[in-house]
C-alpha cells in the first residue's frame, strides 16, 4: 500500500514537539521547567472520589450511557450562569455547550471557520496546540508581535488591512502562553473594534484568566462583545483537573450550531460521568476558596522562578513579569537558537521548552525560551534555574 | 458580524438528526425504536464505581493530570493482546492508539486521509456519523449496495475503478448500522483484495463484532490485512460503557503517527480516568461473560422484535434477520417516502429512524426504515411494533 495523506496532515508538523515535552515531564530524574500542567496538589482527589462513586451507583444510567452533543443541560446553565454573574459574560444571542477541553473549542472553531488558504491571526508566540489545530485545517498564520502590555495594535491593524481573507483572531489575552504577559484593557478595546470592523471573530483562550496573583483581572474580550464577534474558550484544565478534559465554549448561537454539529462528528459527546463530576463538585464545593489557594500557590513559585532567574541567569538575558499563570519568557537575544541550548540542557537533566516551538515559523532560531514554574517543587524550581544558568553562562561566555 | 463559515461545514448537515434522536431517546412516554444505545442494564455500574473511588483516592495525579495523546501505555498493551489473542488482529508494522470512542478515530481517519474533493466509499446506508464526519471533510460520498450476504462486490470494483481519487472504503462488516447485515467471508476477501489492488484504505468499523447472537464470528478485514490496508476501529461503548468514550484504532504505523498528531489537535488525549477505569475493569473482571450475558440478552430482544414484526407489520414489508448486534431493517417497498411515515408514528409515540438518515442522498425518499430493540423492555417492544403495525396498515391500505 501506498498511503496519499491529505495536504491538511502534510502541512501541519510540530505536533510531536509536545508530545515529547509530555513524556520528558513524567520522567522523573528531570528538572522540567518544560510543561504546562497545573500542580497536581490542587486536584481535589478525594471529594471527585467520593462524588464518582456516588454518581455510578445512585445514576448509573444517567452516568454511562450516551448524552448529547451539547452536553449535560444542567451543568451548561451553572457554568453560564457562573460565567454571567463573575465575568459578565453572555448576552441573548449567545450560546454555551461542553467540550472535551479547551483544545477541542479551538479546533472546532477552526473546522468551521477556515477553509483551506484562509488566514488566522495569532499571537507571535503563541499555544502550539491551536496553531497546530489551525494548520491542520490548511489555515495560513499570519503573527503578530507581542508588547509588555499585550499584541502590537498597529500590527494587527496593517495584518487585518493586508488578508482579506482573514477568518480568525487566536488570542490568549490573559496570562498569555507562552510569554506570561496581559493584554491591557486598552489594548483590547483597540483589537475589538478593528476585528469587528474587518468581520473577523475573536477567538479568546482564558484557560489562566482565574490564575491572577493578586486578583486583578482585566475585563474579558467577551465581556464587551456587543457585536457577537467573540467565541470564548475556557476549561476546568488548571482550576480542577486537566486529565477529566472538561471544557466549555461560548459564543453567538449561529457559530455555536455549527461547532455543535462538528462535535457531533468528532467524538458525539464530551464523556458524561467527567462533566457530572464537574457539575456536583461546582455545586458542592467552593471551587473559588480553591482558585485563590492556587492564586497564592503560583504567585509564590512565580517568584521562586524569578528570583532564582534574576541570580543565575547572564544579566544579558530578559525576561518577562507575570501576574498571573504558569510561565515566564526567556530571552537571550542576539542570534542564539535555543533549541541547540535546550539539547545542552536535557544532556544536563533540565529541560524546557525552545522558543521557535511556539512561533510560526517554527523552522527559524529563536533566541527566546519558556520556563515553567507550577510543577516542580521549589527547591528543584532554583536548582533547575541554577543548572541552566551554569549552562547559559558557558554558552554566552 | 456577518460570520463566514468553511466549505466543509456548508456542506455538511443532517447532524442535528442525531441529536433528535438521542433527544426523543430520553423521553419516557415514549417507545423509542430509533436509539442505537446498548441496554443501560449491562453497564457494570457497581464495579465501576468502585474502581472510580479507589483510583482517585490511591492515584490521583495519574487520574487526574494530563496523559500522553496516544493513551496510557498499560492500557494500549492490554488492548492490543486481548486483539491478538482473541482475533488474530494486529502485524508488526500496526500501531494502537486510544481515542474518545469510535467516532473519534472515523473523523481522524478521515481528516489525515481526504482532502477536499476525495471520494468515500461507503455501504449504503451506512452510519450518519461517519458519513456527516465524511462529509464535513468535503469528501464526495460513492455508495455501495447492500445485498443479504453484505456489500455488493460488483458495484465496489466498478465504483473504485469509476473513482482514481478513492482514499477510503468505509464498511461496517458485522452486524453493519442500520441493515444488521453481515458481509460474508468471501466478500471480505473479494472487497480486501480490490481495495488493495486500487491503494483504497479500508476503514473496518467493529462495534458490534462481539454482540454475535450465537456466538460465530465471521474474521474481520484486519485479521486478514497482510498489506497494511486496514484501519480496524472498535470501543468500548457497546461493551462496558458510551458514556465513558473509550475507543481504540489499530492501524500501521504510518497512518498512526498521522492520527496520533491529529489527535492531539482535536482534544489532547482521551480522559485518562476513563481510560484507567476501562483498564482496571479489564483487570479485575470477565468481560466476556458479561459479553455472552449481552448476546443472549440482545437474541432474545431480537426474537421478540423480529416475531413482533412478522405478526404485526404489513406482509408486504421485507426486513432482515440479524444475527448479532442491535438493528433491523425494514422496507415498506414502492414510492414510500419514511420521513413521513415517521412523523405520523412520532405522533402516536413509537419513533424509528426513516431510511433516508442513513443514505447518501439523504434528501431522496427512501421506503425503508431502522428499527433498534436494544433498550425497550420486551412488552414495550412489542406495544411499539404493535402501534407502527397499525399506522402502516393504515397507510399501506
Amino acid at each position: 500500500m501506498q498511503y496519499t495523506f491529505s495536504k491538511k496532515v502534510s502541512g501541519a508538523g510540530g505536533g510531536s514537539a509536545v508530545e515529547e515535552i509530555l513524556r520528558y515531564a513524567g520522567d522523573p530524574t528531570v528538572i522540567s521547567l518544560a510543561g504546562g500542567n497545573p500542580a497536581s496538589e490542587t486536584f481535589p482527589a478525594r471529594e471527585l472520589a467520593d462524588i464518582a462513586a456516588e454518581l455510578l451507583r445512585e445514576q448509573p444510567e444517567l452516568a454511562l450511557q450516551y448524552n448529547t452533543p451539547r452536553g449535560y443541560a444542567p451543568f451548561r446553565a451553572q457554568v453560564a450562569d457562573r460565567l454571567k454573574t463573575r465575568s459578565g459574560i453572555g448576552r441573548d444571542f449567545d450560546d454555551l455547550f461542553i467540550v472535551t477541553g479547551g483544545q477541542q473549542a479551538i479546533d472546532l472553531a477552526a473546522k468551521v471557520l477556515c477553509d483551506e488558504g484562509d488566514t488566522v491571526l495569532v499571537e507571535n508566540p503563541s499555544f502550539i496546540g491551536a496553531l497546530n489545530a489551525f494548520r491542520a485545517f490548511g489555515a495560513q498564520l499570519t503573527g503578530v508581535p507581542m508588547e509588555e502590555d499585550g499584541v502590537d495594535v498597529a500590527a494587527i491593524e496593517k495584518a487585518l488591512e493586508a488578508c482579506p481573507n482573514a477568518r480568525l483572531f487566536y488570542t490568549i489575552p490573559s496570562f498569555h502562553n507562552p510569554t506570561g504577559i496581559t493584554t491591557s484593557l486598552e489594548k483590547r478595546k483597540a483589537v475589538y473594534d478593528l476585528c469587528v470592523r474587518h468581520n473577523v471573530v475573536i477567538l479568546e483562550d482564558d484557560p489562566y484568566g482565574e490564575l491572577t496573583f493578586d486578583g486583578a483581572k482585566v475585563p474579558t474580550y467577551k465581556s464587551m462583545d456587543t457585536e457577537g464577534a467573540v467565541i470564548y474558550v475556557n476549561s476546568f484544565s488548571k482550576i480542577l483537573s486537566p486529565g477529566l478534559r472538561v471544557g466549555y465554549t461560548i459564543a453567538h448561537r449561529d457559530i455555536i450550531a455549527n461547532m455543535v454539529d462538528s462535535k457531533q462528528n468528532a467524538d458525539v459527546h464530551t464523556p458524561i460521568l467527567n462533566q457530572l463530576m464537574t457539575y456536583e463538585y461546582l455545586k458542592r464545593y467552593d471551587i473559588d476558596a480553591n482558585i485563590l489557594e492556587m492564586r497564592r500557590l503560583y504567585a509564590r513559585k512565580c517568584q521562586v522562578i524569578l528570583d532564582a532567574i534574576e541570580r543565575c541567569l547572564p544579566a544579558a538575558i530578559t525576561h518577562t513579569t507575570p501576574r498571573g499563570g504558569l510561565f515566564v519568557w526567556c530571552d537571550m537575544g542576539g542570534g542564539y537558537d535555543t533549541r541547540e541550548v535546550a539539547k545542552q540542557c536535557a544532556a544536563q537533566k533540565v529541560v524546557f521548552v525552545p522558543g521557535s516551538t511556539f512561533m510560526v515559523d517554527m523552522d527559524a532560531p529563536c533566541p527566546a525560551f519558556r520556563l515553567n514554574y507550577s510543577t516542580m517543587p521549589d527547591d528543584r524550581i532554583v536548582q533547575g534555574v541554577e543548572l541552566l544558568g551554569r549552562a547559559l553562562h558557558g554558552i554566552m561566555g
